[in-house]
């Protein structure tokens, strides 16, 4: 029997409600395949900060730290949205994000055939859709010195973030996304603002040179505002992105969003030797937060993933994700991703079907 | 009789063929209208480059300031691409943008009727959209300081890109937002990452502030990477969006391509007392250049903006508006706009059909 202790940070809205049908799956799962999982459960973002007064403890940290994985669900609401940034929910995640150096975030976009009608695109321009972007996540304008409100000598107020990226930096995600593109179609797209910026230079530079390293890998590159121009107009041409912290949050959103279906997009942030963190794209949703209406299938797939890169149990990693197709196939449906003739289901139901095709 | 002195920036690639079609244009309807235009052509980018060694002359930018408005083709090509940053085609366009202070770009993202079939949206999801993306466009991380590529005390490089905005900067393009706004659907869609950066909380604040001075503006917020989605998801809900330079790069090409024919978007780039500078969307196409294939109606729609924002000139502008929507509805199309049973036209023959229809 494998064992692994899980972190779990169920966090904020609808999060404790997908995180709850999640473990259950991961539970059957486990028997299935012989794995055992350790749960334990900690706090960030809102609750935390409605708990100890800070989005992120020392003690959420420790106990992640200590697992073998991390699976979030999400952060934030109304609520915590006028504290000021330090208490924020979101800089709880991008606290933990630093404390595991999760310095690589994979964020798949893939067109389902079930829910292709979902996109706002016409069929014909996504369907077979299957994009990884693969964002710097620990660096850039995200955590760059010097950063701050300053006050001039004129008496009046600058606003200051610094975007950088070190040789090292640039280098080890460059690996990676190589060894993703590895796996695909062994297409990468590295996306910068060459023309413009110093730091995307650097970017560039770096990305020419791992390449050497990486010859059955085709390198292209493309100025970030061409490349949201390009998801639109024809995402078919995108295999594997490679970007820094900002433009991945940007381009990363977009590409999602091409499927139509948000609450069906899981990611993996890893780091180096320590646990990874394993999360839906989506967010919160404190509109519909405690009423059983959430799609949990991006944190169950959320879960696939930590299974397939954070622990490396590919089997069961697969039978999840073959048991989200089934129930689509099945027509189930929560209100995110309804359509017409489908069976419309609630969040806990859903988790219901999932265990009984699994 | 109004006179003006228009300096004309034809650039590279198809940059001199739709300069040539507009100045016709231009020479038409200001007979008709009786305004007379005392055109004078300077170099830039690519071809500044050619002739003197660098992309941006001070005689150029002499000639910029001393005319009632610029009208600018397109800069770039591959064959300038390898040069270092500041020899390149990009640095004379932002050097034109600092020297004549164009610190508000105006970017309209309209779907037209007759190209609606064009873009990779469905029908229902794009028909109506019209949107104005108002762009910071001297400021922010284009010209922050500090910036470069340095070495620290390890020997290690690291690339540095400085993004700031002081308040000043912030209040005068918000100005120019709430009153583009003002005229109208009165709704002005903030973009920002407010949660992660120190100057986008700034810029917020200032945002707000300013929105007691324009109590019939309606103003929200959106964080950029969720602005990225809501283009792809619904771009039906946006009317005005204001933002810095780099988001507004970002987001104002995303929206160009919503419409799919980004042959046909203008756009103005407006200074504080100094003439404005007109150009379209798109780039300079180098792989058609000097094929006469190239689509002239962006560029004959900048000359409209010029007309309408930089000369107020609004009948003139109109006359030429109009004009480009009776070739579409006389089914002229180029190869960029080209579809079943349309007549297909080159660049020159679009310009012809234009004089005949104005
Ligand atoms: C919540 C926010 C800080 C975060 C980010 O910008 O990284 C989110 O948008 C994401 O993409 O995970
Ligand atoms: C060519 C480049 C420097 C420029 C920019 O980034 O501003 C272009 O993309 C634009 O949007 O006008």
């Amino acid at each position: 029997t494998n064992q692994y202790s899980i972190t779990l940070l169920p966090g904020d809205g609808i999060g404790p409600e997908i995180m709850d049908v999640t473990v259950k799956v991961l539970e059957a799962v486990g028997k299935q395949c012989d794995i055992k999982f350790n749960f334990q459960t900690a706090l960030i973002g809102g609750a935390a900060i409605d708990a100890k007064g800070v989005p992120l403890t020392p003690e959420t940290v420790e106990t992640c730290l200590k697992s073998d994985s991390v699976l979030l669900a999400a952060i934030g609401g109304y609520k915590w949205d006028n504290l000021p940034r330090e208490l924020r929910p979101e800089t709880g995640l991008l606290g933990i994000r630093a404390a595991l150096e999760l310095f690589a975030n994979l964020r798949p976009a893939t067109i389902l055939p079930q829910l292709i009608d979902a996109s706002s695109l016409k069929k014909e321009v996504v369907e077979g859709v299957d994009i990884m972007v693969v964002r710097e996540l620990t660096g850039g304008i995200y955590f760059g010195q010097p950063k701050g409100i300053f006050t001039s000598e004129t008496g009046e107020q600058r606003g200051v973030n610094t975007m950088a990226y070190t040789v090292s930096e640039i280098d080890r995600i460059a690996r990676v996304a190589f060894e993703t593109a590895q796996k695909r179609q062994k297409r990468l797209c590295s996306v910068d603002k060459a023309n413009v910026l110093d730091v995307s230079q650097l970017w560039r530079d770096r990305l020419i040179k791992m390449s050497e390293e990486y010859p059955d890998v085709e390198l292209t590159h493309m100025y970030v505002d061409n490349a949201a121009m390009q998801l639109v107009r024809n995402p078919k041409q995108f295999d594997t992105i490679v970007t820094g912290n900002l433009f991945g949050d940007i381009l990363s959103d977009a590409a999602a969003m091409l499927t139509g279906s948000i609450g069906m997009l899981p990611s993996a942030s890893l780091g180096a030797n320590r646990p990874g963190l394993f999360e839906p794209v989506h967010g919160s949703a404190p509109d519909i937060a405690g009423q059983d209406k959430a799609n949990p299938l991006a944190q169950v797939l959320s879960a696939a993933m930590m299974l397939r890169y954070g622990l490396n149990e590919p089997e069961a990693a697969t039978k999840i994700e073959e048991a989200v197709l089934k129930v689509l196939d099945l027509g189930y449906r929560t209100g995110d991703i309804m359509s017409e003739g489908a069976k419309a289901v609630g969040c806990q139901e859903m988790g219901k079907v999932l265990l009984q095709v699994l």
